[in-house]
């Protein structure tokens, strides 16, 4: 697996900045996604996100556990780092009603947290077929999103539907395309519900310019990350911007397109990266945003 | 990782012998894909899929190479085993035109060799990226079939297009769902150019149903294995049939409204199924491959 360090890196990191979608965002859009530092506290991630100068932080609920609502809200304005959402909601299917119930209100309570925390977005990773259907799952993803749909929107909070890759589709995601995410999310108030495009889970697909273009003006988070190679555990395979083979420029030029001027958040699953000191990875995270997004 | 000798298969099992999809379509079309025994020779599992009574066997090229082709073939016709296709063509794309050159003499070799054993049809693998632009390799993909139909034609040798799981995509296949295969192959000529579909590459596709019906008369393989839960490496999380997630009866059955009436393959990257001896091996598949296929 490729390493942010790895000499093949700086090679990799030339063709990317071959630009295809013209200037850097700048780093006022960059947002730390707090799992980028699995194993670093919120506070931690926030005292570095200040130190080094990034505007926004994506808030992990089991961290924001950890601190407490009011604290971490506190935290978060005396630092001066703003929230691009909360991950994650979501994870509506279940085997038994109870437990679909029992969803839901933990879903109101993600709202409730990014109302606190003045995030405009709960990112929903949709959950998976609790047995082998599929079909049925996605119909469950669907009357949970419309359950939750009016507690949102009273609270001024937007539900982020973020198809994931296919490799997820038994464990994390029966919303497995941009364009089944897009289709699920026009069945419901615009202003309410999104979508999240993050490239990870979505460059491979041979639709994917045509369906970010279909999305313009729903969506409401733009992640990225890139793909390594040789792939091999589908949910660490994320690496830093530039060692993989996803064309990053050319996808934000067409997010661009489509009308996202909002925060873009590094999101890595990776152990060399959650190895590396805060203030080791924030410099190197922002030269690659700057460079390869 | 559930082998298929887990506790839990036998429940998972009879969840999957709940059918959707009618009877069994029998012993008669059951093809051994010779990958599910990777540790083998083409002589042991010949000699192992005449004893056992499974009618078809899927040769490997380079399991092929070990012993030759025209020893293979009359060993073949001696066992009474018949070929339901040649793994593998493809490859396209290439960074050098050299190279693809290179690579289309390759997969005329394909068609040689399936012209030889008797198999009606070369699957193609159809390649990754050499480098970011996933876009012009699936335009090598395209302009390498074009290349090769003209020589397929005249042998008499059909070339399914495999659409991969998007995991792979970025190593093996930028040719990615049912429906980007289904219109690559209605460019050419459909008494040469087909559609493989193989459960595990597709079963997470929102489209999957649709794109299976319109893809009628199109389909020249099927194959099937599972998808485990939890999955780690794409590559080898396949199974044993029924010790997975994927609605296999259900999607058998869309295939046969599709029209599809040869031989089904069962294709399985394992290691837990590479260590069994292939006469544990194969009772244990045709089993699975009664109840729940």
């Amino acid at each position: 697996m490729t390493s942010p360090l790895d000499p093949l890196s700086a090679k990799r990191r030339g063709e990317t900045a071959a630009r295809t979608a013209g200037a850097s965002p700048g780093i006022s859009r960059l947002s730390f996604n707090q799992i980028t530092a699995e194993r670093a506290s919120l506070n931690e991630v926030v005292d570095a996100c200040a130190r080094h100068g990034v505007p926004y932080v994506a808030v992990w609920r089991h961290k924001l556990a950890d601190v407490g609502v009011k604290p971490a809200a506190s935290l978060l304005r005396d630092a001066g780092v703003r929230v691009s959402s909360v991950c994650r909601g979501g994870m509506f299917p279940a085997a038994t009603g109870e437990e679909r119930v029992a969803r839901i209100e933990d879903n109101r309570r993600a709202v409730d947290e990014a109302a606190a925390l003045g995030a405009g977005v709960v990112v929903l990773v949709c959950g998976a077929a609790p047995d082998r259907d599929i079909a049925a799952a996605r119909r469950m993803v669907a009357d949970g999103i419309a359950e939750l749909v009016p507690y949102a929107r009273e609270r001024g909070v937007r539900l982020g539907i973020e198809p994931m890759h296919p490799g997820f589709a038994a464990e994390r995601s029966c919303i497995t395309t941009l364009r089944e995410a897009r289709r699920l999310a026009e069945r419901f108030d615009l202003s309410t519900v999104g979508v999240v495009a993050d490239v990870y889970h979505i460059w491979w697909d041979p639709e994917l310019y045509d369906q970010l273009a279909r999305a313009a003006g729903l969506l409401v988070g733009f992640h990225v990350s890139d793909w390594l190679v040789p792939a091999r555990d589908v949910l660490m395979n994320r690496g830093m911007m530039g060692d993989g083979v996803i064309e990053l420029c050319r996808i934000r030029g067409a997010v661009d397109r489509a009308g996202y001027a909002g925060p873009i958040e590094v999101e890595i699953f990776n152990e060399a990266v959650w190895s590396m000191p805060l203030d080791t990875l924030l410099p190197l995270l922002k030269e690659r945003y700057l460079s390869c997004v």
